[in-house]
């Protein structure tokens, strides 16, 4: 077996085997149980380590492309078995955050912030701070609800957005997906029915399913969740909670309007419905704006660092009445013991420093200038925007090329990834709007890609 | 209300309002919804800090002692809302791990290391190290199966226990609590039976209630789990699973013998029942030892470093099929999108560095000398000892006084905190077996502790 491995390329090697692995199974149609060439030969017919050999086949064991067999080595893998109420397919669309695209290719849909709009200084600084001074945090389990300095931060920045909480209303999670699984296994059982917008967040519909609990769709609309169906669905299958992304929401980058806010809080207390806030993209924003938790005190909050700081110190946080929170602690502690108190030790250094405020200020800047920019590229290709994103990383929009397979073969061309087209819906329906992330619309890839979908204007009349 | 706070003693403020709260409801027998005086109160009267008694009675409401509502401050709480499956009871013996000892207390059945042993000069190191050297290691999330490298290191240390697995078969997590929380949501549904050792570890115990999973006792004898009454129990009831602490067992400090590990596989194998190695303690042993996943390649192997290097990391990892281990990574991905990449590497680098292999000698040269000094002063009380651990934290014995109170009386009177008296078993049932922890066992108020509860000696015939 021979794989194209470039040396010289920006991709590391791992993850051009994966691709060259990828390319061969689909090219060549071999059959489940096939059993590969041994790791040894892979290795010594392309010149490579056998540790980046088995490093990438391992990756595509995790998604479920290869299996592994004590003695055999790897199998290509029958379809992969099935989680209790889970969809089947591929490796579903969050993980693809962790990988990076094919050689050379521009992650247009990308989830998060660009690698190069990290920055190492300030969080740098602080590890190797609390590393020195404090001991407890390099040893101990946290406290069940979580680091009490990090939760007295998480007050103060929750106060302008008018989310007036004490401190033992909040529960750090390792990140914001803990956070949303104690929500769904503490407080739902399987066979439950809860409101998630569409398009929304893959994730959540994945955790879901996993916990056997059934959803019903709410279109988004540039506002916010569509009140009318809401308050249809709501009478007629009496669902037990709402699920809502607020701010920038993922894929819309929409915000919700305060008019909206309102009616869903009044059709939830009518219908003693759960209102769960997802807010995840709230540092990318400053200014006015309406959270259904500054409004009400029942409403579940979600909130994470990934985002903005670090998506590997794994830390977000959950705000909600003492009896949930006391409930949630309960459970975090029984599966995970708590999360990690160095990484909540280095998060609140940041926050208490101001490191964290300024980054992400930085941040928002940066993201206004491009998102100027890509609103324009997206104009002068007459592609369609769905509302006009205020802020955030995402832009949701569609060519108007009637053939989308079209759209995509030009990607291809210019080495544009663009976002599953089925990921954000909740039954996996596929879509041709586009998850445009901000920071990635200028590349040149990008907008050659974009001038290529645009309708060809009329030459003369 | 006043509460007697001593600045000069080495207990936090904290935990000292904690326990002298915890001292007023006791005594005061206030009836749930009560209101405490003001946080403001009760600041100026103990001449304390507002953030001081803010976190104490945050602690409080964790354990489901008081409730908090905004506007009206803090209350007693009513008994804690009974999370589906659990028991009703005060938060689970676990959480216990998180707290330290009321004033000046010498907590006797801890669950691990004293503070005084850890040592911060490595991997404070390793921390500053990684922070210099791995961009990606300090932003991105790790990937599905958790880090390569550190996945490399295990597959060595693996390797003397006889356990010979590829990378593709280790799965990190959030340590091993994570591991097994994944292993008992993936593998089992609410309903099913499994077989658990009785004395056992009371986290396990906890977390199979939390799913609803009915247990099964299996008595531990000093060789492991009882086999006929585990052969009984295979035939009868049929259960899916079997959980065993190998080596160093949680509480008992015993060892499986090789015997009956043989036995236990068979038994397992005849009966298409699953195993599950809980195996947190193995680096506290070294030489021969027999471990159930070297025997059999089917047996779900659990590790940890929590007990060792540090809680506040968080990193663990299970052994399994490729199938398995498939279905794990997709339900830890959902979940919680991956441990901390960050302190996946620093634990990498440790052990990476040959430091982690070094600390755990010192550690288990520490242990050897105070488990001999602590079955001595054991012998002279005239405690009855279960088995006599060769390794290991913890030693399980009685004293033979009959009348159990009056163990406790001596206890208190001389400082020293037993472990409770019910964790250890499935049921709650309580006993008067202790789980001694050797690190603790030759400090003064220990010795006097035994001393007094020693048989009074015949004076004369």
């Amino acid at each position: 077996m021979e794989l194209r491995i470039d040396r010289q390329a920006l991709v590391p090697v791992v993850q051009q085997i994966v691709d060259a692995l990828t390319g061969w199974l689909h090219h060549s149609e071999v059959q489940p149980g096939t059993r590969l060439p041994s790791v040894r030969q892979i290795a010594r017919t392309n010149l490579l380590s056998q540790s980046s050999v088995v490093e990438a086949c391992e990756r595509l064991v995790a998604q479920g492309v290869l299996a592994s067999r004590q003695g055999a080595g790897f199998l290509v893998a029958a379809p992969v078995p099935v989680v209790h109420g889970q969809r089947e397919g591929p490796w579903f669309e969050g993980a693809e955050e962790h990988q990076r695209g094919r050689q050379g290719e521009l992650r247009l849909g990308h989830g998060g912030l660009p690698e190069s709009w990290r920055e190492t200084d300030d969080l740098s600084y602080a590890i190797r701070q609390v590393s020195r001074t404090d001991m407890a945090g390099l040893f101990n389990y946290s406290t069940p609800l979580g680091l009490p300095a990090l939760r007295q931060q998480i007050v103060k920045r929750l106060k302008p957005l008018d989310i007036d909480v004490e401190e033992c209303r909040i529960l750090t999670t390792a990140g914001a997906s803990q956070g949303l699984d104690l929500i769904v296994r503490t407080l739902f059982k399987p066979g439950d029915c809860v409101v998630v917008e569409s398009p929304g967040y893959s994730l959540l519909f994945e955790l879901l399913r996993l916990h056997g609990v059934s959803m019903l769709e709410v279109p988004r609309t540039p506002r916010g969740p569509d009140v009318e169906v809401l308050e249809t669905l709501l009478l007629k299958c009496r669902p037990r909670a709402i699920f809502i992304n607020s701010f920038y929401h993922n894929p819309t980058g929409s915000s919700l309007a305060p008019v909206v806010a309102q009616r869903i809080l009044q059709l939830a207390k009518s219908h003693g419905v759960l209102v769960i806030e997802n807010d995840v993209y709230a540092d990318l924003h400053s200014g006015p704006g309406t959270r259904l938790a500054a409004l009400d005190d029942d409403v579940i909050y979600v909130g994470s660092y990934s985002k903005t700081l670090s998506s590997s110190l794994r830390v977000g946080f959950v705000v909600a009445g003492a009896e949930v929170i006391s409930r949630l602690a309960q459970v975090k502690m029984i599966s995970s013991m708590g999360a990690s108190r160095f990484c909540e030790s280095v998060l609140a250094c940041l926050l208490a420093s101001g490191a964290y405020r300024k980054l992400v200020q930085r941040q928002r800047q940066r993201l206004n200038t491009d998102r100027e920019a890509a609103l324009q590229v997206l104009e002068d290709a007459e592609w369609e925007v769905f509302g006009k994103p205020s802020g955030g990383l995402f832009i949701w929009a569609r060519s108007q090329m009637s053939d989308y397979a079209q759209v995509r073969t030009q990607a291809q061309r210019f080495g544009v990834r663009l976002s599953s087209a089925t990921a954000f819906s909740p039954t996996g329906e596929p879509s041709d709007w586009q998850r445009i992330n901000v920071a990635y619309a200028c590349d040149p890839r990008a907008r050659a890609f974009f001038q290529a979908t645009a309708l060809d204007r009329p030459q003369a009349f």
